[in-house]
Formats: structure tokens, sequence, C-alpha cells
């Protein structure tokens, strides 16, 4: 990796929106898109953040993704939609959705909105903390090409699905819980092999389906759900919530972004939103979500240094401290870029 | 355990009413939550079967239920209500919550129904089971007296919420996912000590929350999340669905069953239902549905002998033989429930 260097979250915006526009994205689609991939570098989430510029170009140049989309907004009653993206940049889609589904619930109290014909919508948390900083209680989750096996198979049929549940606190941090359904990460089985370390046996199976600690083999295999069943299972419902109800694809039937760049992913997600408001009151939620973050960060640690953390915590400090300070980023990847964006380094 | 004997549900459902009727139960109450208790006997769920009858009559003559309650349903908006269940039987207040669900959904697409001061409602998977029946979407969780740390915590903060979600499937199986959130049940840790066996290093915490594989350490410890910081994130939003949006009690300020069956639990469910057809038409999602299907169970095994499957299929293969020929339940069972319901065994 080459060196870090510190880059003004404002200056990431707008070379990426700049990058997004000058491969044929709309000026306000590519801002929209930008802000979403910055958002998740703020947060500390570089997995999802202007990395994937690359990736999103490319798709681009391969047709894989529609620049000039018509996307469409259905009514199916006052607290429904579906989205469909037209094969549009997925935080395009996602963001548009994000706010139908945020007006909807702002009227009713509740909103489902589904997306169809989008692809990758970048990380959940950004869209999560949107919806707590507006006020309401955020559900959301979207499928993904296959890279793990339903619990007992040998052959990847379900995606690592993320979900992002949220709820707003006042003064903060948020609740903001955002997670894949797999044990560990493929970059972590990387660094074990890399290290010459075995992996523990539920990170992973073999190509058979067989649990392995060889990280050769668990990196030929699949990648293994969280708690077995549970995880696999957890994925096919997000499945089910981002996919067969919005009329997108999901199981096998997601074309692969590495394999198919060429190919619209026709991926789906989901945002579901409540209004605690309207629910129990402002005042009541608020001081019950009060007293939720105060009992688990009260909670007695098992190691003195480490105290008990809220999901989503370090990301929030994260970001506060990126916000003041400016975010450290790898010089590579800033001149990639600004490279893409058709600048000078 | 003394020997399986066989009986009929109708015959199962009678005696729990009657018992329930017994101690103090309206007539219709006890039938209602008979019937929540035989549906999970007859999924095969024993442990949150007609087993707990002994429970129930137990927090009643304790006066931690109210067997005459004032159960109210207040509307929020046309598509959120929150049911005060007044202490009832949760079981009671479940399934009014679930049936109010079904009714603001099938009018307006969608409906979330928050339920407080309730008990402990039985397992979910009955009233997933229910909603898909109607053709809904489901997702369903409650809260739980505390009985795992935060992840990172040495003290028990959270509890081991279930969640629940369900889609149907013309033909069957349905899709019918019940999860709790720990890695292991109390009860593999009990059989591993009785073996003389040890654990595997995620399934629980000594009492200072450090990993152990001792038994009688995990015993007198606490169960650990699946996933780590998942499951812990996990088991504080189903709380936050559950308890904090309804307006009920939530982490600690769940008092314990066992601890203080005197006291009203203030346990809070949620039920979210959507309905499919009316989001992409009920062919649409019936077509898609059956593909999700037979993806997942056509998925090659990593055992031969041993199939893929769907979540809840098992439950309601047992639950299908359960019809037909009668269930199997220990004798004892039986004798107990006869007795409580004042008959001779």
């Amino acid at each position: 990796m080459s060196s870090p260097i510190r880059v003004p979250a404002d200056e990431l915006r707008l070379l990426s929106s700049q990058a997004l526009e000058k491969f044929g994205l709309r000026a306000e689609d590519a801002k929209v898109a930008a802000d979403v991939l910055v958002e998740a570098d703020l947060l500390g989430i570089e997995t999802h953040g202007t990395k994937r510029l690359r990736a999103y170009v490319e798709r681009i140049l391969r047709g894989g993704v529609n620049t000039t989309p018509t996307i469409t907004v259905t009514e199916k009653s006052p607290a429904l939609a579906i989205v469909d993206g037209d094969g549009a940049l997925g935080p395009v889609v996602g963001t548009l959705a994000l706010e139908e589904a945020m007006n909807r619930a702002r009227a009713g109290g509740i909103a489902y909105v589904g997306c169809r014909h989008s692809n990758h919508c970048g990380a959940l948390m950004p869209y999560g903390l949107k919806a707590v900083e507006a006020g309401y209680v955020f559900i959301g989750g979207t499928n993904a090409s296959t890279t793990m096996p339903p619990w007992g198979g040998a052959e990847a049929r379900i995606g690592n699905n993320p979900v992002c549940v949220a709820a707003p606190i006042e003064g903060g941090p948020h609740f903001l819980l955002d997670m894949a359904m797999s044990v560990a990460a493929r970059g972590k089985i990387r660094a074990a092999q890399a290290a010459g370390d075995r992996i523990p046996a539920d990170w992973a199976v073999d190509v058979q389906g067989r649990a392995t600690t060889d990280p050769a083999a668990a990196l030929e295999g699949f990648l293994s759900p969280m708690g077995g069943h549970k995880g696999s299972g957890l994925s096919q419902a997000i499945d089910i919530l981002s996919g067969a109800l919005s009329g997108a694809q999901f199981l096998s039937g997601i074309s692969s972004w590495l394999d198919h760049p060429e190919l619209p992913s026709n991926i789906g997600h989901f945002f579901l939103l409540l209004d605690p408001g309207r629910l129990i009151g402002k005042g009541a939620f608020s001081e019950a979500m009060t007293r939720f973050r105060n009992l688990i960060l009260t909670t007695p640690p098992a190691d003195p240094t480490r105290p008990v953390r809220l999901p989503g915590q370090a990301e929030q400090e994260r970001r506060r401290q990126a916000i003041a300070h400016g975010m450290t980023l790898p010089k590579d990847l800033i001149d990639e870029i600004k490279s893409l964006a058709g600048q000078k380094s």
C-alpha cells in the first residue's frame, strides 16, 4: 500500500463526482453516487468507499451500468413503492429509494420501498445514517451475487447479503448495525495465508463444502455463514425482502459483477422505515433510546481496556474525526481517482 | 425422560386449554394460548410447546400474569398499531396483535404492530406460519429477559431475542426462518458437561466474559452470540423493534421470569407484515418464490446423504406427520397437563 495522505471530504466528493461525470453519468447522479462512496470512506468502511470507483467505471465502460437511466417510481399503496433503476449505478437508485421511503414514512409512519434493476449500491450504513438523522428507525438490505452455499451445500447459491438496522439516539452515537452474513471476510483468509497461519474451522468450507482450516482450500472454496444455518437463513431472508419482493433477481439469478461486468445485475435492495414519533411519541422514544445506549455502554467489559460499544459507534467516531481533520487514504487511491477525473496527480 | 406416547393434536389442545381455564384464563384466551403452544409441539419445537404450561401456570399463581386483562389496541396510523397486553399471557397478546397486523396489511399492503405489557409469547414460528398461510411476508420478533452480555461485556444485558422471517411458497414448504441469537442453546452445553466433553470456544464465555471451552464455566457464565458482534448487534436490533419502539421494556429493564415470577415482564413483541400481491402481484411473487425454493433445494449437498433444505422445512414436515398421525410426547408431560387440567392420568 502506498503512503497515506490527508484529503478533505469535499475534495474527494468533487473528484469522485467529476470522475463519474466524465464516464457518462449526469451531473446530479454523479454527485449523489459520489456522496454515498465518500460517506463510506468517512465512516472508515473503505472497502465500500471511493476505492470502488474504478470497478464502477469499468462496469460503465463494459456496458453493465446504464449511465443515462430512466428511473421510475411506482406507488403500490401510500406506504409502498417500487423503484425501477433501469440499470443505473446502485447508489443513484438507492439514494432515490431512501428519499422516497422517508417521504412515505413521514406521511404514514411506515414505508417499504423495494428496488429492482439496480446495481451494487455501496455500503448500507450511509443510508441508515441518513435515515436516523431524519429521525426514522431503518431496516435496509440488499442482495448480491452468490458467494456462499446455503448451509450444507457445496455450490455458491446465496449472496453475502448485508442488512442494516438503525435507530436514532439523541446526542449520539446512533444505533447503526451494518453486517454481512459471513463469519469472516475473504481478506482475513488471504491475510492468514500470507502469514502461513491456519484459519478457524468455521470461517470457510472447501470446494466440496467441507469445513477447512487451510486458507488455500478456503479461498478455492466458499465463505461460511455466521451461526451456520442461521446466517444462511438470514441471507435468504434478506434476499427475499430485497429481490423476490421487489421483482428483482435473487440467489444465482444475479449475474456476477466479476464474471460478467457487461451484464446488468438486476440487483434488489429494500428500505423499510418506521417513524417512532408516530408510534410512541418523539419524546418517549428519545428517552427510551438514551436509556438503551447507556445500558449498553455501561456494561462491565470483559477486558477493562476495551469498553463495550454500540454497533456503528466506532464508525461514527471515525466520521467525526474525518470531517474535522480530513480523511487519510492511500496516495495511490487519490492518484487513481484524480486520473479517472481527468486530472494530473 | 419417560416413555413417549402418542397424542392427537385436538386432545392436547383441549387439555391445555382446560388447564389454563382452570387457573383463571377466560375460555377464549385459554383456547388461543393453547393453540400457540400446540402449534409449537406440532412443529417439533418442544422447548416452546405445551412443556411451558407448568411455567405459565406458576406465573399465573404468583401473580406475574394477568388472567383477566383488558387488552387495548391503539391505532397510530392505518398501518400502525400498538397492542397493550395489560400483563396478559404472551400468546394471547401475540395472537391478537398478529390478527391486527394481518387486517391492516390486507388494507394497505404493510403493517407494523408493536406489543407492550406482554409476557413470553411462545415460539415465533407458529405466528409466522399463520401469516404466510394467509399470503403475507412476515417479520416478527420479541425481546426476552437478559441472558447474554453485549459483545465484549461481562454482564448479561441483552436477551437471546429471536427473530422470524417468513414468506409463502405455493405447494410448500414455506420459507420459515425462526432463530435466536446464541451460537448454541444451554441444553447443548449441559449435554457436553454430562458427557464429560469440552465445548467449542465460541459457544460461551465465563462469568468474567472470557471465552471458555469448559462446560461448567460456561454454565456459570453466559451464552455467546453467533458471529460475535454481529449476533450481539442483531439481538439489540430486535430489542429496539420489539421493546423501545412499542413502549415496552428492553435490555435489563425486563425482569427475569425465573428470578421474579411475581412481577409483570412488560416484554415487547412486533409483527411486521407485507402483502407481496400488492407489491409485485400474487402470480409474480408465487413464481419468484417457487424458483427461490427450487434453487435452494437443488443445491449440490456437501454430504450426498443430507440434501440442502429450506429454513423451517424440517419443522413443516414434522407438523404434517404430527397432524396425520398424532404427536409423540413424553408420558410424564401428558400426565402433568392432565393433572393441571384437573383430570386423572
